[in-house]
Parts: structure tokens; sequence; C-alpha cells
């Protein structure tokens, strides 16, 4: 068994990853390889130490390796997970340095939050107009070492934008894609908000990536939205957002779900239209006081923080090596959890389809008629039945409602196809009619102007040859 | 055989058809009968005059009936052709008083040309955020009392917006609707500028209505692509808008083929982005000296123009009530054809219908797997060809390009549906999210004042009391 997690210099994933194999029983031995691959040698030396020293307090026998060559990170690979976001390290630390940059030229030319900030598409970091160029293309380079590697391996998309990527993988390439998001554990906080035992609530949410709506949402077999409804009527005007991150029951998600007729969960919710998001004063309407996580005073402070936590655990890395002494699981259990598993979903996954550990799992898999009226290969977030057979989709039951599919879906799934075409032709017009298309853009001459700005930058020469083809 | 022209108070249309029925040797006889009708009184005995008198210079036995009730136009009809848009008499002339105050005070509030106008869909005059209404439901009142009294005649939509109100009646009733457009005469225009012998090119044109393309051009055999690039190499530059509505090789229309990839055709080329209507000097870039049809100076300028056109025509019915000896045909031949049919494509498709006499038409119809890529119960404007046994649609071939597809028609289709939902939901809210997708809204206070002041005209009485309910 070989699993191989690409980007492994994003530490933290890496040791959730490799907490969840050496607490799985059935993987936990040393048949299995973990491979770590990074290009950043520091960062990935960092993971490599870490996971080997939480592996062994753990009691795990599982092999960890540790290599800058993707091809040896590929090469009879089992499972392929994808994390990793490019950057150009001659101009940058890391793929908010670009982004920062990259908007901050958006807002000068009028698009608050930057070009690809987008409509159904505003969660920040990764997105489509531009930005999302390298990490599709890194994405796609997986696969095709795949077809010749590890043809039968699983690609286990982790880093975003999860919907594009996995999407043009589907078309581009042979590889056996899956996209992966935690996005959907936003109903475990509308159930602890409602005061409802999970045990007994059956639900089921189903959309794109996100863009996840719960469609089935019954408490004891009677349907819970009559006590969602009771909460908005009685207790939501209570509601405060206790962190940037904490918008699952917000104003937004209220109005959303009042409008769709169906409640958007996890980051769905982030992801309305300029309604929610005109400017800060509008997000915090809608958001609570912090306005949400993707404005311009939380989004900075978020990166910095990640910065923080990124410098520590390769600050620890090297203690660990000076004093071997030191209990990580002790001394920080929010890095190295004991007892608990992450809830990622990539390790009961893998469990799933090497051992036959049946798992009900949210995947991004092809629509295979799932969702009516959307086309069977286009890559849905579904709920599924993962065993040793492979993946089965639930039947959704019931079907989105009309609303979420003409007035969300839909517009989301053709950014989608507006940005693979983008990516496939290289030609700069789409970008353009993309912008002519945004809401924020005011004449043809102010679209000219802020791809012009973007495309010059030093660190976008690759960006700029590849959109002078036609 | 009952022809029955809803709206026939719009004398113009109304002669054309009845001067193409005397004209066609398998309906011009006595078994024939048009009824014309409608509420404007004095406009309808006007066409009643004026077809009569025409129907006999053109030698034809056909029976005129006129009539203001409905009922009596439906009964026992073979075809009933709806070219009428609904007004309120007690405000207003005709519709384009009630669309120039609504457009006003859309141009108050940021919205250049009126909140109706929207990408894709600029054509104006009818239009869909709120202004279809009256037209929607007029058409669906036709197709509830077909049901009754003529289940087995076609309704031919005419009046706008046909692609919206075909797609309604499709959906809500049980009415045979064909939508019937003659935007796809364009190709000529391309034709005879290019120089082609229409008998020697070989073209199909698809799409939906006001959004076709020229998806086939051969001459002799030949890929003719290549002479319109020659064309645009060649001559382009020296083009010249001829009159407003002379756009079909505007500079707009040769940007959207360069990106399209096919060829925009009549009406479509009105209906591109903002791109090309940001504004007057923006049109007059893209569209020529005039601006095309579809701006502030030359709209009220058609309409006065209309207006003009429709008082002759009532004139000139009082003095063939005086001078019988008039002769309509030789003094006045804009209105009175003779030896030549109108171009419109009702009549011909009646005489394939009811005569078997096959013609190749371009019809807003159900897809039915015509265009891949969108849903069978589409309604979509397709090349058929129509005889005794229907309409039998043509294999669209070569398919329509994917950026067509999915940066212009599926975007048209959304706004479609879009309007659709406002309509059956008779939900505000469903208006406002269709302006909160519009790229000249800047706040959701500008979205909510713009619909309460047009809401709150006194003739918008009965649509304002439609939006309260949820």
């Amino acid at each position: 068994m070989k699993i191989s997690i690409i980007g492994a210099g994003s530490v933290r994933f890496a040791l959730q990853i490799v907490g969840d194999i050496a607490q799985t029983e059935e993987l936990s031995n040393e048949d299995t390889r973990v491979f770590l691959m990074d290009i950043n040698e520091r960062r990935l030396n960092a993971s490599y130490i870490l996971a080997n020293k939480y592996a062994h307090e753990l009691g795990s026998p599982i092999r960890i390796v540790k290599t800058k060559d993707l091809d040896e990170a590929v090469e009879g690979a089992d499972f392929i997970i994808n994390t990793a976001y490019p950057y150009d390290p001659r101009y940058h630390e890391d793929g908010f340095q670009r982004w920062e940059i990259v908007t901050e030229i958006g807002e000068k030319h009028g698009y608050y939050r930057g070009i690809d900030a987008q409509e159904f598409n505003m969660v920040s970091t990764y997105t489509y107009v531009l930005a999302s160029y390298p990490d599709v293309k890194l994405a796609l380079d997986i696969a095709r070492r795949m077809e010749r590697l590890a043809p039968k391996a699983y690609l286990m998309q982790t880093a975003n934008p999860v919907f594009e990527i996995t999407q043009a993988v589907k078309r581009l390439a042979e590889a056996n894609i899956v996209g992966f998001c935690h996005g959907v554990a936003g109903v475990y906080e509308v159930f602890r908000e409602l005061g409802l035992n999970p045990e007994e609530v059956d639900w089921q949410v189903a959309g794109v990536n996100h863009g996840i709506w719960l469609n089935r949402f019954l408490y004891k077999g009677e349907n819970a939205y009559k006590l969602l409804d009771e909460w908005i009527e009685k207790r939501s005007h209570e509601w405060r957002s206790k962190s940037p991150w904490d918008v699952q029951l917000s104003p937004a998600a209220i109005d959303m779900y009042k409008f769709y007729g169906m409640l958007p969960i996890g980051d769905t919710v982030r992801n309305g239209s300029w309604k929610y998001h005109y400017n800060l004063e509008t997000k915090k309407k809608w958001y609570g006081e912090f306005g949400g996580i993707d404005n311009e005073i939380e989004r900075p402070k978020l990166h910095e923080a990640l910065r923080k936590t990124r410098e520590k655990l390769l600050k620890l890395a090297e203690e660990v090596l000076v004093n071997p002494r030191l209990n990580l699981t002790e001394e920080w259990p929010e890095f190295f959890r004991k007892g608990q598993l992450s809830g990622e979903q990539h390790v009961p996954f893998i469990n799933a389809i090497a051992n036959g550990k049946k798992v009900r799992l949210f995947l991004n898999v092809e629509n295979m008629g799932a969702v009516k009226g959307f086309p069977d290969d286009l890559i849905m977030e579904l709920p599924v039945i993962v065993d040793k057979d492979g993946i089965h989709r639930e039947k959704v039951e019931p079907d989105l409602t009309e609303r979420i599919k003409k007035f969300f879906l839909w517009p989301r799934v053709l950014r989608m196809e507006w940005y693979l075409e983008a990516f496939v032709s290289g030609d700069r017009r789409v970008l353009e009619e993309i912008l002519i298309r945004d809401p924020r853009t005011r004449s043809y001459e102010q679209v000219c102007a802020v791809l012009d700005e973007i495309l010059s930058l030093p660190f976008n020469e690759e960006l700029r040859r590849y959109f002078e083809k036609r």
C-alpha cells in the first residue's frame, strides 16, 4: 500500500493524514508506505520529521518516505492526495503572497476583493479567472504521470478549486480523480445549534463543491426544517458569529435558505451573490461582526496566522531533532491528535476502497444521474457509499429545488465551464468575457486595464505567455 | 379553414398576413375565414376595412371577420396568430408608452436603457424582468381558451418575448404553440454583402429566439466562412450602417463572430453582452453611426415613426370608407404588396400544415435533441421542414460551438428560466435576484428602490399585487 501526499510541505494537513492512517487499524502496519512529496525542502523535511515522530508516538509501524521527485511519489501509488498550491519560489514564500498582490491590483481597478472573487465563488485564496492556472496545470501534470506510472491509483484532489480541477482532469486526462472537501461538516454546526442528536438525523447534502445544500433533513423521522424555521423565528436574532468562520447560521445563510428553499451548507454560505458581498459593511450585516473570512480585515489576519503556524511547526521539527524526547501528542494536541481522527474524508475513503471498510462520504464525482437536470459527466458533490467495489452514489432525495438549480448551480457550473475554456484555449478574450459579465465591470477598457496589469507582473510571465496564444 | 389574428389592431402586421393568404393559391378561397381580433375598436375597424379592401384588390374571395371577443376568435380556429402587445387603455395609447416610462425610471436608478434591457437580451420594447408580464399572461389566457375551444389548433406566437412565452405556454398549458420570428432573414443581408447567390448557399442557423447563429455556411459546396473572413480583412473597414437596423455586419457582429466562432444572425447581433452597450458612445463604436436601434436617440424616433404609420393607416381606412375607388396596392405598395409575399413565415407554415405545401422554416419549437447539450423540452429556434404531417427538425450540423453554448445560449436560457420563475411564483424576491446579478447594480438598496418605484406606478397596480403574493 502506497499513499502519496503531493504538497506535503503543507505540514499541518500532512500530519492530519498521517495521524488518521496511523490510527486506522487496517492501515496502520508496516506494509503501508506514506510518501511525502514537496519541492520546498525545508517544509518537506519538517513534515517528514514530525510525521515520523507522530507515527512513532502513536505506536504505528507505517513507513514514511520523503521525496522532492514527483515521479517517485506517483510511481506505483495506490492513492495520491494532491494538496499542493504551487507558487514560484523566486518571487514568493507561499501562494497567499501571490494572491494578495493580484487582489490588490484588482481592487485598484474597481474589483473589490480582486477579479478572482466571483459570484457563487467568493471563497478567497484560490479562484478561477486567473489565479488557478498553476493549480490546474499541476493536477493535470500529476494525472498524466499517473497514466504511465500508476494507472489504477485514485487521485484524491484536495487543493482548490476542487470543482474546476476535478472536472478538468476528468476531461483532459485518464486519471481516476475524486474531489475531497470537508465543507459538508457544516451540517454538524446546524445540528448543534438546533440541539439535535446527530445520530437521529437523517440528512443528505448535494450540489457542487462549495455549493452544497441540505436537501434531506429529518429528525427522528420528522421534517426537521420545521425546527430550523422555529429557530429562525425565535432565536436567530440572538445569533452572533463566534469567529470569522462561523457563518453556517448567519443572516446570509438564512436569507439564502428563504430564497432557495434549502439551507446552504459550509462554504456555500460564503458563496452567495454580491448581495452579501458589496463591501465590508454589507458583509458584516450578513455574516456578523467579522464579516466572514473573505474580507480585507480577516483574510490578511488569517494569512498571518497560517504563516505563524507554519513557522511554529518548522521550528518544532528542528526541536524534535535536537530533543527526541519531546512528546508531540501531549504537548501540542491541536496538531497531533491522539484517539481521534481529523474529520477529513481521505483515510476513511482509502480504508473503504483498500480494505472494504464501508463508509458514507460526500465526494466530488461525476453526476451520473444523481441530480436531475445536470449532465452525467458533470462533477458534483454527492452523498456516496464507498466500499471495496468503489463509489456508489446515493439517490439524491428529495431533489434539489428548481431555484437552487437555476439560480445557483447552473450559474456556478457555467463559471466552471468559462474557466476551463480559458484554460484550454489560452485565449485572453475568454478572460475578458468572464470579466465583461462581472457586476463590477463598468467598461471594456477597465477589463483590458486590469488584465494588462496583472499579466505584466514579473511572476506572471508564464501566464502572460500562455494567454498570448490563440 | 379559420385563421385568427389576435392583436389585429397592429394594422400593418395584420395586412401582411391577409396579403400573404390572399396571394397563396391553396388558401385564397371562400372557405378561408380570417378573424381579426382586437380590443381597440378603432384600430380593429381600420384593419378590417383595409384588409377587406386589400383582399378585394388582390381578387381574393377569402372572408374577413372582425371581433372584439377573444373566445369568438379562438373557437374552432385552425391557426391562431398572437401578435398582441397588451396595454392598459386607461393609461396608454400603446405598449411603447408604458415601456418608455418604465425605462426612464430604470435610468434614474442607474440602469441604462431600463431594467428590462439585459445581457443577451437587449432588444428593446419587450423584455422580461417586469415588462413581459401582461404578454405572457395573455398568451396563457389564449392557450387555456384553446384547450376548450380549439384543442387541435396551432398557436403561432409572434409577439415578444417569443422565447419566454413559447416556453411558458408549453410548460403551463396544453396548447400546441410554435414561436415565429423573422430575424433569420438577416442571413440574406450577409449573402448580399458577400455577393453570394442565395440559391447556391447551403446554410443553417440555430439557437434560441434572438440568439441564432449561422452554423452551416457553404457556397457552391465550399466553406463560405472563408469568404466572410476575406470580407472582414479587406472590406469590413468600409462598412457603414445604412440605418439603425443595419447591424448584421457591424463591428459588433464581427467581434462576436471572432469570439464565438460562428456569425450571429439578425437580432442576435443586438443581443451581445454589455461590452457593446455600456452607453451611446460604445453602441456607436460597435453598431455604426446610429448606435443601432436600441438606444436613447433611435428608439424614441422609431416609436414616433411607428405611431405616425399607425395614424396614417387609420386615416387611410377612413378614406377608403369615403372613397372606395382608392387603389391601395397601387398607391401604397409599401403596405399593400402585390405579386410578392411579406417574408413572414406564418402563411407558408399554414399552407404546409393545411395543404401539404412542404416548406423549410426556422421555428421556435422544442429542441428534442436537435442541439446537443440542451434539454429536449427547451424551446429553441431551429431549422425545420413543415408538411402535412407536421414539423420535422433538421439535424443541426455542424453543431453550434461550445462557446456559443456556454457563453451565450446557456446564460440566455437561464435568464428565461429566471423570468419564468418570477412569473410562476409571483415572488418579488425573484425579480430582486435577477437584478442582483445585473452588472449595473451597485447595491441591494438600488434594487429595492428601482423595483419599488416601478411597481408603485398607477398603471402597474396589477403587477404590484401579483408580486406581493409569495
